[in-house]
């Protein structure tokens, strides 16, 4: 039974100085006056927490100003959010590549990191080559790793709540690695790991094509295409975490996969050849008709997955991303295909993040666990009901 | 920016009231200072509310102990909700059958009622058939019309949040159809109008085969499948009211509709014609080879539409209801393939409800209405957020 009482007096500090940060984030920097006024709080509580947010290295007053406060008729002492005073990592792991972006609290990206790596690395070679890049983005930033706040993980795969990947065939030696433990060791503050295509959706949500609708699914097309879904703003995970993996699909149609229709050879792509896979849109760009042939195959099969996604969950849009180059052809024949067999057939646009969506998603990720410890009013609340 | 705030007397009232509702609910009956203890409020609080509740029908004392409950020692007197107090009903309409369920403010069933009504019946004479079985319903109840609170309606097609049917191609003249409008000309109370897949999601959740999980996927067999998820314990509807309407898929397939797959003479069976579909069912049960093979076709296409919806929403249960012959068959084909398909299989089971479960659904949505108004605190906190 969800009760309002007035009892814990900690619950209610935090309650305050969360309603205190949130309001000077929302601000350049704002005098006691103004912070009292937007919080409803009363002004020796404001005082209060503010000095607290100070010791605490969250909140600074303007030094320039703090003598001329004290006299009559001069402005009154100023305060801000330090977003400086703590950062965060998003982090991608991908086939190819891997990167890191580097955020303030504020979620504002100072520096960003990628390194190639080989298809068929191990486990321990691709963890090697992110830790590399991360080392070198904290070295250049000149941020110290113990600033750290909060490091979000997109990987593909299957991801348990713990962090570890369940289930991950893109990646060799990726299923069962208990990728939240390992990359703990390298950081002292929290390590949240999260499946590629949920991230890429939530950073499109954030900063990309669908940052004006809720009810999104994002498609990471792919030999191996997966999807992430928000539903009313929140990520949709599935019960397992296994929510978006439509790839089997193609395996139940028994019809062929990706790489046989994207073919120009008869003989299949490597599942994990993205290259390949550009060059066979860029010859039928230009107009060669084996491989016209196989991408109008492969766009069948793409708008089969995404019809299937978007009647299981009716989303506001749907938003395209993954592989870079060529995926503007498959936009026309996907809303056409969706007008003829959804009852209420999504938009689609393209992803705007490209390349970054899957790292920005991770930042994102941190920077709402942050959030949640800092500013959390509504959390807080939620939680004792 | 979501805040506590000691103001408005009226919402603690409400909130107040809710609690000690709540708490009377959960018990037989219960004295002042059971309540009292059970709520954390104040004796003189819960003295005021349970006052208030009487004058309002909702609650009584018990008059047995009345006179007793004033001489020291014998024991004091007790209070019960009036769970008779109001009524609601659980309506459904269908291609063959129209039903009516009665319930009193605890969801108890007391009485129901079922028609049939011809397959090409229009929009008006289905609508009578329903206003005539709720009339037999209540009479035979001898409820008064102005006892009820809500009425839940359950009907094939995608629903607007006004009632309004956007499409409905599964009966005759139902397409633009001002369903709660047209249904709340006979009722004083709120008319609350779902999707028939939804509904029975709704109910096998309450009361039947998914009361142990709160991941669900409803799956709804028929010549035109749909389904009804249940995310977290919630109705998840699609941005449009169209989530889980798969049956598209087949034609984006560019293969057979079910009603030519589970034809035996190679002309395909009415789409409405579900007795044609229990007499295929029951002739493969015999041993009938073209009827074996029909089924199996089913089958086939029917393991598809749950796959796609599993690999999309990842539930942890999907029932399978809908027609009630024949469908025990499928069990097993669909577990073995979702096995195959799906990186993490959802349990599968068939529903408890069956015929039931569309109404029951209705009648539960109805309830929860009732429940929002008289005992929702959560409610009342979180619309403040």
């Amino acid at each position: 039974m969800g009760r309002l009482t007035g009892g814990d007096p900690s619950l209610l500090r935090r309650i305050n100085s969360a309603v205190v940060l949130h309001a000077l984030r929302a601000t350049d920097c704002a005098t006691l006056t103004e912070i009292t006024r937007v919080t409803g709080l009363s002004r020796p509580t404001v005082e209060g927490v503010v000095e607290d947010l100070i010791a605490a290295g969250l909140v600074v007053g303007t030094a320039a100003e703090e003598g001329a406060a004290r006299r009559q008729g001069r402005p009154a002492r100023r305060f801000r959010f330090r977003a400086e005073a703590g950062h965060l990592l998003g982090l991608e792991i991908g086939a190819h590549r891997v990167a890191a972006l580097l955020a303030d609290l504020d979620g504002t990206v100072i520096g960003a990191q990628a390194r190639e790596v080989g298809g068929t690395a191990g486990a321990d070679e691709r963890l090697e080559r992110l830790r590399g890049a991360v080392a070198e983005l904290l070295r250049r930033a000149g941020v110290p790793r113990g600033s750290l706040r909060a490091v979000g993980v997109a990987t593909p795969g299957i991801v348990e709540a713990d962090g570890t990947v369940r289930l991950g065939t893109a990646l060799p030696g990726w299923t069962g690695l208990r990728l939240g433990e390992r990359l703990s060791r390298s950081f002292r503050c929290p390590v949240l790991v999260e499946n590629d295509a949920n991230a890429a959706a939530v950073a499109e949500h954030w900063k990309g094509a669908a940052t004006e609708s809720d009810d999104v699914v994002f498609v990471l097309a792919g030999l191996s295409p997966g999807a992430g879904s928000l539903i009313g703003g929140r990520l949709h995970r599935g019960y397992g975490g296994a929510a978006g993996e439509i790839g089997a699909l193609h395996l139940l149609g028994r019809e062929a996969t990706p790489e046989t229709l994207l073919s120009t050879t008869g003989r299949p792509l490597h599942p994990l050849d993205e290259q390949a896979v550009a060059e066979v849109f860029a010859l039928a760009r230009e107009g060669d008709e084996r491989a016209r042939a196989a991408v109008d195959r492969f766009i069948r099969r793409l708008v089969h997955d995404v019809a299937a996604l978007a009647l299981a969950l009716d989303p506001e849009l749907v938003v395209i991303g993954g592989w870079a180059a060529g995926l503007d052809g498959v936009l026309e024949p996907l809303r056409s295909e969706l007008e003829r067999y959804c009852l209420r057939a999504p938009k689609v646009t393209l992803s705007l993040l490209g390349e970054a969506a899957v790292a920005t998603g991770a930042l994102r990720l941190a920077l709402d666990h942050v959030e949640e410890q800092l500013f959390a009013v509504d959390g807080t609340v939620t939680a004792r009901r």
